[in-house]
């Protein structure tokens, strides 16, 4: 039996994906590695289009968005969301603050404009997320995190505005099914239900291009990247390749109608354990609880030793919490089997029983 | 016999380093693939510091430089040397124009303050290297490309000056030997003598920093990812890794005292036969030769298919010249055996054979 993977991210990968990644470093193209071969070589310009093909084709993207694959993460983000939409003279826009991800974001954004703070859960130790708060028409787009990988909670419905909605999805996209229409911009970094580290995936509505007046350097600016297919500059080839794999994966799979109600299915089995399990509880706002990354914790940590070697008798990996946060934090991510999170809930039951 | 690869970048990589590098994707650590696990494992954060010791043993980093592993290719150097180190208040650079990757590098620094162009060979389509242009001490920083991948010259001798120098070495890094301590700041796409495409190596003097005086974004700001140790985000994880294996090949064959012998007998044997054999000729001139790209072309164009026949039973791959330069380019990187010289040299001598 193989390790189980809970890792927040880079995370578990389809096996069938890791196999074909594998042989494909040995040879790829005409004898060549993956590795070595030209980004201006057919073979790897096909890999790019069908990656494109691919997030259009599971996420339905309309025709009047583009979709990039970029590098620097969602980190590399946050300054170009500022750069390509807060306007150059009194720029503003509106931030959701519900954790890490989310004040990286407005403390980037803070440089280039003026930033208001709509919501902010940082009050309760981001333990769920803000609602009811009021966007105005007046700044220049309303960003949000979709899914808080850190604290373990997830934004179920949108909120609705007049303005452009700007989501880092970088812990929940192609977990669920998303109406693209309802957003001007969506990023991501690949590593978690996408692909290895090193691509960044953006989706962006054309028409809110072009309007910050800013001389944005061409590596930052959205439209190189559009305009050259992203092939501006040496792409990740492999992490974009493996990238391709997985969403080839997920296609056959049934695509986000079979993963949401996959993921629905696993994440309810570890959320009822905590619920009935006498010795753990979630840190999470019920409504709020993310169904990526499961955070909870024991309620009496005198029994964290005996609990940590179940779980590594039972090869359960990767499930402690962020240093920020403490506890454990089980991320169930789109390659996770089903067989893992029973596992994982084999452990917290065994530490009942051991216990009593 | 495997194909000869003389591709310009991505290019060729040992292959025990592919080798390796395709087991790992398949079992890295706690039988999890290198794609799969947390940059913040001890496994991970071994392989970080190890390339980091590796590159300041191989060329002789100075203590008081730090070296980084970043993303976004040379591209994204463009603009962060400029902003890093180009002042706010009149800022000035000097920049050396030779060839694309110049011009490119001087059109985004113009975005951020005065450049001057203190040499320039687009006069006679970049086939020389200047020399005796004069670099004022009044500019923050002097900037030049190393090697120019698409024309192929390269420098020989980095001019002295009195200001910090920084040099894109994207295409001859770990080719020769270099005094570090002439150079203010160095940065490098790894994809031709480190390692695959999705890393960025950068070498830096710490003195020079923090005097711009700019509100740089975080990933922008070289100090960020040096305080954090290449770890501020999720690093390109497998790009770094393989980049290591490629680093302890390298180190192993004895390191730049071995592997500059071992390119100067390569394009020696090169260009021997371009001299020697009477359809061909050089496109650059003599002294000013790179060692890494070295470009020719028939002196008639009748020849054209014929030759590129020969090749392609020859598994001759990755010669076409660049499209803005038209003939042919064979880089001869760090990796590429000298039988694979030897087979592009038949190929030129049948030619010749079969002509006559």
């Amino acid at each position: 039996m193989k390790t189980h993977n809970f890792s927040a991210g880079p995370s578990i990968l389809p096996q069938s994906v890791i196999t074909n990644a594998s042989k494909k470093v040995l040879e790829f193209d005409n004898e060549l590695s993956i590795l070595e071969i030209s980004h201006r070589s057919n073979a790897f310009t096909d890999v790019m289009s069908e990656s494109i093909t691919l997030v259009r084709d599971i996420l339905d993207v309309p025709s009047n968005y583009s979709i990039i694959f970029l590098q620097g993460g969602a980190s590399l983000q946050f300054c170009m969301v500022a750069l390509n939409l807060l306007k150059k003279n009194n720029g503003s826009a509106a931030y959701l603050n519900t954790g890490t991800w989310s004040k990286k974001a407005i403390f980037e954004a803070k440089k280039f404009g003026d930033i208001e703070i709509v919501g902010d859960s940082s009050n309760k130790n981001f333990n769920y997320i803000p609602k009811d708060f009021i966007i105005s028409d007046t700044h220049d787009y309303f960003h949000c995190t979709s899914n808080n990988t850190i604290y373990g909670s997830q934004i179920k419905t949108f909120p609705e505005c007049n303005i452009p909605v700007v989501c880092d999805m970088s812990s929940d996209i192609f977990s669920r099914k998303i109406d693209v229409n309802k957003f001007g911009l969506i990023y991501a970094g690949a590593q978690k239900n996408l692909g290895p580290a090193g691509a960044t995936l953006v989706i962006v509505k054309n028409e809110i291009l072009g309007k910050s007046e800013r001389d944005i350097p061409s590596m930052l600016d959205y439209r190189t990247h559009i305009d050259k297919k992203s092939m501006f500059n040496t792409p990740p080839v492999f992490s974009v390749y493996v990238s391709m794999l997985n969403l080839r994966w997920l296609k056959a799979k049934g695509g986000l109608d079979y993963i949401e109600k996959n993921n629905n299915k696993k994440s309810k089995i570890l959320y009822q354990e905590i619920n009935r399990n006498s010795l753990f509880k979630t840190l999470i706002n019920k409504e709020d609880q993310s169904k990526m990354n499961i955070t909870f914790n024991l309620k009496d940590q005198n029994h964290k030793n005996l609990f940590e070697k179940i779980c590594a008798k039972n090869k359960i990996s990767g499930i402690n919490g962020h240093r920020s946060v403490g506890g454990y934090r089980a991320s169930l991510y789109n390659a996770l089997p089903i067989e893992s999170v029973n596992a994982l809930v084999n452990c917290m039951v065994k530490l009942e029983k051991d216990i009593a």
